[in-house]
């Protein structure tokens, strides 16, 4: 999905299946390009297990000894880390990561490395020192060390909702989603239909309304209804009159 | 974190290891309730191993039989799901999904329920039916299924992400303002009453439903009803029902 250079880099990853669970998060947010630093196995059945599907990357993975060899040709180098650290390279969340990320990957020429380290500590100094940007992930102050793959999960996740940004569009709009909504004009016609059949119900007294109506008003003009749905409500309206009338005759 | 009543249910899970990161991944971004509705095994070492400490929150999980238990008490009901379906209920993004999420959670007697499926397929279409939104996290197109603790790793992400900004006073509440809203029981017992009333007024014929109920349902839970408006409703309901015991007498 993102054409230009954004690489993935684990370091030292104990467990293969986070390797794969890794994978399948690239995968599922359009990234491909995974850097594995002297994993501890790999490949490994449980990789692929894990990866669900995501095969593809796991097969192109490139394994190397070290994190430089992960660097090679990258213009920009993101650590993650949970840990606040003494010497201060500039912070950012996940949120600035990723917009930092794909606005350098985008360009010719650049590439962008983001990298994660092992699943009981993490990067050491000197490697985060290797870095331009420290990325920290918010978390709960009380429990704040996130499983490797799901780190991953949020730090593509928020690379994908940047890059596919325009192409979702307004995705906020409930009303987009509706269908042809009723007119002023149809809700006044369904509104004194409901009215006439309350009061032929015997439910609504028009000498005591006891403000049924505004009540019942307010519940469906929230709801905004469709075209349809008033179609669908004022059918069994004319039902329920049809009964009535057996009723009342 | 989030002091009120914000709930992640997952229906019917397979793997218990997908039970154990969903438990990490809720405690690292500082939520607590979690649902289990018939997962297949649990209590299960291997949720254990994958919490990797978030025990408590597997200790303190809810086992329930069926979705219906697991949304007693909420007022707003979020069902995930990758797929498209054909009736609209309003879609969301794991971002406005948690805006709204916490939002809710953070009135009195409100409750929260996000709805996470079944590994292999997801949630029917009779569970999405029973909720207010649809989430729907975006992903590549051609690789798009998110293993279920990933997507529940970038919901409660989001909702850490919304939480904190509220904390930071910097969010601005769109709640309308309502009265005590009916909860999912209630909502249940007025769907029941409402199809039970349509097939005796012969507008709904159980053997050809032709999606009326689902119809009804998204409208209604459009309005998001409150307690008294069910109430009222419930009382044209029962109103019709003594008319047609002499129509059919």
């Amino acid at each position: 999905m993102l054409s230009h250079d954004l690489r993935i880099v684990l370091v030292a990853t104990s467990h293969p299946g986070n390797i794969g669970a890794v994978a399948r998060a690239m995968k599922n947010m359009g990234l491909e390009q995974l850097y594995l630093v002297a994993p501890k196995a790999f490949p490994n059945v449980e990789a692929t297990a894990r990866a669900a599907g995501a095969d593809d990357i796991l097969a192109k993975a490139k394994v190397v000894n070290c994190l430089e060899e992960a660097l090679v040709g990258c213009t920009m180098v993101i650590g993650t880390s949970a840990r606040n650290r003494n010497f201060p390279i500039p912070l950012l969340d996940a949120r600035e990561a990723a917009s930092k990320a794909v606005a350098e990957a985008s360009l010719e020429q650049r590439a962008v490395a983001i990298v994660f380290g092992r699943e009981n500590n993490g990067l050491t100094n000197e490697e985060l020192q290797k870095c331009h940007y420290h990325l920290c992930i918010p978390s709960n102050p009380d429990f704040s060390s996130l499983n490797v793959a799901s780190a991953v999960q949020i730090v593509v996740y928020e690379i994908m909702m940047v890059a596919e940004k325009y192409r979702f569009g307004d995705f906020a709009s409930n009303i987009a989603d509706q269908d042809v909504l009723a007119t002023a004009e149809e809700m006044a016609q369904f509104y004194e239909h409901l009215r006439q059949t309350l009061i032929e119900l015997g439910v609504l007294n028009p000498q005591q309304p006891r403000r049924l109506m505004e009540r019942l008003r307010r519940l469906f003009n929230r709801a905004r209804p469709e075209h349809l749905e008033i179609n669908v409500l004022r059918g069994i309206l004319r039902e329920i009159q049809k009964k009535l009338l057996i009723v009342n005759y």
